[in-house]
């Protein structure tokens, strides 16, 4: 969301099958058209509201015909609606229905005070870093998909541990034990990656925080490396019964022995719109109960 | 193994498919019979053996008449052996096949050095803690099982978190998002409760150790309680998507939400039989590369 | 304060400095006559009470004279009259004047109910293991001292780690390069160790901490041992630069080259009195945020 | 060291005391004037060799005049050297002593085949980020010191903890007690900050790591910032019992109630030379013990 390209028309996004949501939605769809703005639902985000408020677009199509995406749920739908939108260059504002979340900072009750000033032109947006991900076996991409949190490379339901190594721009960085490993974008690192040991990572770093998943080894420690890095993770030839590969937690693809999992940032990031009021710290201070000033 | 049961009969137990315990089983069977003891096989030993040197019993039969059990292979196989000898106090021996294992720590190259002596008198006993869990779903008890190292609830593969309470001896303990839980003996705790973050309990601690896995909230810390507690947890009703229950990292029960796993100290200890120059710091500085004496 | 031994005479004990612990200890002082009991006040209390309520006794004596310790202050005062009433069997009552401590859990509002029920027998009263430590150099004790929460043996304020040796019941455990060590009880190990790392140890688990603080070597973890286990530590021959040995955090040793320090249960627990409606794990949850019941 | 800048002059530093430097650094500069170059030798390493092989300069003057500096000793030594040599732009060769170094990663055995090829053009020169830090008491500088690989704020020999708030950026992050906090660039990742919890930094990330040393507040957790923010750590009012400020492990300033601790990158990096052949990931493998390829 440029300065240069004029806000025309905004997509609405609600988090499945949430009541709440589609009051919200119905709100923000009202608001809008009061501004002079075009209002496009996104399609399962038009079926279950009783009467939709606007026409309604496939989440395939929706991307190339709007210029800000207005998402009302969870970091979950946020997470998924980033990904998609992300290769457009459509922005997304997030409005929370229940607790605070880390990308959904805006609360209902100040909902229409917050895009007002928004669409006035006070907010300030970031930029934030998503992984591509690519697996491969024998030679052949069989799956790609992109996160915004993290992937995580899991044991199966019934496996003690998986085996794997790790390489980072082409060298070796060790072999591994573990119930899996997680790269995580800074976004991420205040999700799985923080439960499994991982530092907190400031939004703006340029990089990438690769945290093994109850290792054997103990010494097998989070690793922050440059958001250029190209990270590889090679499944060991032992069986691994049924390893697999989640993306934002959200969709996932089973691995194979020998699989190569190559992440790097993607071409494209995604962009988050936040009223001037917010502050990484205090959202920060909140989540994880951190001391407040003296 | 006490003084006042003489050894007439050992069982000899290897490790399942490997080459290198047929070998040390024959050795084991030899020298055994040369101090005129009598000899059984199990029976899946037998069967990977080209020649069995001696008559087999089944695993579940084999308790019943044996006084010693000797076990060739690593701490995964005496894991297996010790469950289901414990009800009937059949004492273990462990010969490591490989690398020095926590459980067998007698090497090839000494075992008859050290089952002399230990036949002789000259070794030391340990009863170790088994744990005994039932799975209770609607006030019935679907699936009962024991456990040396650990019991390990945890998520279905493809899940991100699951959901449960902690009750010990009646009292509500918490609530907890994670991956899962670990409830280890003090045998255990050298095990996946390590990579878990848990505490090294000593062997003779009369206590379980309860090990949540990448827990959402960052205080949910390692408990250590009295071994005659009584610990339950209970699934939450909200979809648990295939959480599952598994002993020693060998055997599991898949749960439903609401199901209730109790776990308590079994009637009957393991027991460990080791030679005299043992020594259990020992074991932990080889192991986990701890600082030698100055 | 068993069954048998009758109340007679009850010491008060306030926070040192604490204008809030004068208020509440002289409304303690008239609650706990009317009932007929006589009353003593610790020294150091009276001093800071503009009108001493009752006769004072010196911290040496007043073990001898009473039957009971109510103290009114936080978990810090707690801790300092325990060490000091242990040895006389004197049992301990805390009042908290802020927030929920976790020894001082009689809130002000509430102390008249409270203490009347406790008067009355319905409370539960609570061993809690005390460590007794010696400072030995060349061969001679040169100080002695007890900690009701750990010993900690520190780096002194400019050096970078002190090297130690730790030994448990005679055998040797490890070499240590750490900023120190945390030997804690089960009621210290949610205090310093905790922090450092340490699993949280049921109160009634007869058992003792030993938790390194910033191991050089990332396998040394916190390792329990049973609570009748000798602990000793041996500072390295090189120079420590100003070790030093910390008791409850409150009394202190300054610590040579190959000082031994030697660690072992008291001979006499602490005694806690609780009110009925006391639930330890509620205590945690409240102090640690753990999650509640769903 | 730049290809532009051809070298004449090459200043020689060893551990200070170490027997074993002197020889080494005999045999460099007997290397070295083969090939033609001029040596230096720094005051402290001519004092304690019997007989200098070279004239000796000051360690405050022998940055200007040398084009290269060789270090023999540990990474403590090259730590030293490198915060003096970093301001004139003086890239550093660690020959190590002992083992194996982060720091210095050319053995003695190798040095002459390294140094050749170094000479030759054949090496790999990394720019590592050095922490400057000024403290203010009132408003005024009092102190300024620069660190390699972390500036560390302690409690004093006897304190249980310290408080203090963080600020990044103007941006206040949260108020911790804790034993203190690291602050620490990629290369201090893998040296105190790693003991205290820290993630590994690649050497090459723009970053930062902030890591508090055992934080009474369980959630507060290392947090990894841009290379470019401006850190401060403000100490709070209550009395700090002899807090202080360490850089390096090497120098220190005691600090009083209230001062500021101002950090941020230092306009000089430190540069550091390398043979062809070193990996990054290969000193991690061998210092922490991680598993090979398989």
């Amino acid at each position: 969301m440029s300065a240069q390209k004029p806000i025309r028309t905004v997509g609405l996004f609600g988090k499945y099958g949430s009541k709440g949501a589609g009051g919200v939605i119905e709100k923000v769809c009202g608001f809008l058209r009061g501004r002079g703005l075009e209002v496009l639902l996104e399609q399962a985000t038009a079926e279950f509201m009783e009467k939709p408020c606007a026409p309604s677009r496939s989440l395939d199509e929706i991307g190339n015909e709007i210029d800000l995406a207005v998402v009302a749920g969870g970091d979950g739908t946020m997470l998924h609606v980033a990904r998609r939108m992300a290769p457009h260059g459509v922005a997304l504002i997030g409005i929370n229905l229940g607790r605070l979340g880390f990308l959904t900072d805006i609360p209902t009750e100040r909902m229409q005070v917050d895009l007002a000033h928004i669409l006035d032109g006070e907010f300030e947006s970031e930029d934030r870093i998503l992984i591509e991900a690519e697996v491969v076996r024998d030679g052949k991409v069989l799956h790609t998909a992109n996160a915004l949190n993290d992937a995580v490379i899991n044991k199966g339901a019934l496996a003690r541990l998986i085996e794997f190594e790790t390489w980072v721009d082409g060298e070796f960085v060790n072999s591994t034990r573990a119930d899996g490993i997680i790269i995580a974008t800074p976004t991420g690192s205040t999700a799985y990656a923080l439960s499994a040991g991982g530092p907190i990572l400031h939004p703006t770093l340029p990089a990438l925080v690769i945290v093994p998943i109850c290792p054997h080894t103990l010494s097998d420690r989070p690793l922050a490396v440059g958001s250029d890095s190209r990270i590889e993770i090679v499944m060991a030839a032992t069986s691994q019964q049924s390893a697999h590969v989640t993306f934002d937690g959200q969709t996932n693809f089973a691995l194979h022995d020998q699989d190569r999992i190559r992440l790097r940032r993607a071409a494209q990031p995604a962009i988050l719109i936040h009223p001037k009021r917010r502050n990484h710290y205090e959202v920060l201070r909140v989540k994880l109960g951190w001391g407040e000033q003296y």
